[in-house]
């Protein structure tokens, strides 16, 4: 029997209400299908940041690197500002496990509705495959002439031939497993350094894969094309900044954030990969047993995929399929008035 | 009889199209309501940079330096790079006019549907205010080890207290007519440096104005809102970048990019404000007669506006949606058969 070592880190606020469900169906997959998981919970968050003053020890990412694949649950809380939770944990572990790919499938579940009028299903199945390492979100810049009214902040982006050829590559290699088309995201008519190198690399992989059909847009065009020709979109591929926009909007013309999973993935194997929903930390509602645990659930089964146990992952989303199609049980983000804890079940049992 | 001075710029693609029909209508507004135009018409355009080498002349700035408002066409056609179109024209003319207010009201006009379901014409009611002069649209950056595997590129980003401040205050001021509330678009759990400062100041411009309800999103989370509840939003104030992709997803969710117009503002009326269609120069459909010149015709209502003539303002805005609520004449993207020439001329009539 294959037996994992798994890494919980529930984090912050419902982040550790929906991943205590996860793990429920993880387990309970496991059963059934034959392998073993062994997890090590691990307290890092903001809490542990008011008390230790770190948000995990300094040796965490040493700690992890000998897991097999990490479950991450949400990371942020009032009082404490992001550059400290997202930088102190998030941001430092992608980076330091090269997860450079983020992958954010999305598909309208059953028993859900999307925002978009007349849409079906079958024309809301995408995924957002998002630069996770370098782009926009570095820590290089600063400010200047600080407190007087010249003062003015700096604030760099950095984009690497390697990089940005492993990204779009692995785009590429994906939308053969799927619809064959990939549009890229650019902005080269406002950011005249960064993004004309971005479309230059899309260019040269393009050619690597004839039989790929590839396009680019610019992001705001894209955006507008999210919403109003869905189904013309499949596989794309953005920046770091790009992606994130991007995922959050193509959840929320599909089942919303409660249902949108997310892998933080090192293709290479050579450090565990990290799963998540797309949602935050949701203090407002945090504690109270209500958060939809749908996305961490499909999360976890990303997580057990990426191990190569597909028949399992396709296994939870076809429990979450038929538990949301049934709508007997529902989360208030659903319309229904049933717990975490009782979706999470539902799910569990529908295995 | 009041006289004003006005440049045209038609530009390129269906610029010149849609161009031609807002001064049409422009012209019949002045007749009625007793104001009279005196217009320039200038042939900066890609097609003059094919042909002489540059996109305006040295002097351009200086040439326009002295009209009352200018009504801008859109720029750009392949074969020319955004870099040479966008950066030769459009952006020095924001930047040299201190036009640092792009204002991009949105709503959903008679006669049109919008891609959300179940959603009331005045649950789609939203202005973004871009900040239009600075940010993430910087000329800063470059190339290291260009051609070598170690390539890589850096993309400064921008961001002065004075610029920042001003646009946020000119947000507050503009809910203080409107709805009193104001969403500032943020990011700084990404980019660390920027988008904290850009949080900075807009407590303390929010603090100014304790009579207007303020709050901030990350611009991910608030692109979701845009599409799931835009009910929530009114007066949405963003940098250059987020405003550029929340305002083409605000049109998207309205009438679509066909009706948007947008103004590129100089509250200090130093310098000439110029007035543009959201939408670009759509080199497809280019010359045939078929771009739907609603947003240039609005755009051309916002100059009329800018320049104190409310009531012919008011005006153009009715007759356009007198005639799309009749729904007779309709361009291909309003799902009809009707040319550019005769929407512009039933709403010249509508007047
Ligand atoms: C053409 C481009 C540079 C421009 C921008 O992003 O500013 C356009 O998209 C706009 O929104 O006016
Ligand atoms: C929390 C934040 C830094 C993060 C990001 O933008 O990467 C989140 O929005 C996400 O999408 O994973």
């Amino acid at each position: 029997m294959t037996a994992y070592r798994l890494a919980s880190v529930p984090g912050d606020g419902i982040g550790v209400d929906v991943t205590v469900e996860a793990r429920k169906v993880l387990d309970r997959a496991a059963v059934l299908f034959g392998f073993s998981l062994e997890w090590t919970e691990f307290d890092w968050s903001c809490e542990r940041y008011a008390r230790l003053g770190s948000m995990m020890p300094d040796d965490g990412v040493e700690r992890l690197s000998a897991f097999d694949g990490i479950l991450l649950g949400a990371v942020g809380f009032p009082g404490v500002p992001d550059h400290v939770s997202l930088w102190g944990l998030l941001i430092p572990l992608r980076r330091a496990f090269q997860q450079y790919v983020n992958l954010r499938p999305v598909r309208l579940l059953p028993g859900t509705t999307s925002v978009l009028a007349g849409r079906k299903a079958e024309e809301l199945e995408l995924v957002i495959v998002r630069e996770n390492s370098e782009g926009e979100y570095s820590a290089i810049g600063g400010r200047h002439n600080a407190g007087r009214p010249d003062e003015f902040v700096l604030q760099e982006s950095v984009f690497t031939r390697v990089g940005v050829t492993r990204i779009i590559r692995y785009a590429f290699e994906l939308a053969r497993t799927r619809s064959s088309r990939v549009c890229s995201a650019t902005k080269s008519n406002g950011l005249i350094h960064s993004m004309p190198f971005w479309d230059e690399i899309f260019a040269e992989v393009a050619a690597e894969f004839p039989d790929v059909h590839s396009e680019q847009m610019h992001v705001d065009a894209l955006a507008a094309r999210m919403v109003q020709a869905p189904d013309r979109l499949d596989v794309v591929v953005a920046s770091n900044l790009f992606g994130d926009i991007l995922s959050d909007l193509a959840a929320a013309i599909t089942g919303g954030l409660g249902m949108a999973p997310s892998g933080n993935i090192n293709p290479s194997g050579e450090f565990p990969s990290m799963f998540e929903a797309v949602h935050g930390s949701a203090p407002d509602i945090a504690g109270q047993g209500i958060a939809n645990p749908v996305a961490q659930i499909l999360a976890a089964a990303m997580l057990v995929e990426h191990l190569g146990e597909t028949v399992a992952a396709q296994a939870i989303r076809t429990a979450v399929d038929r538990v949301l199609d049934e709508g007997r049980v529902r989360t208030p983000d659903l319309g229904g008035t049933d717990t975490t804890e009782r979706l999470g079940t539902a799910v569990a049992e529908a295995l």
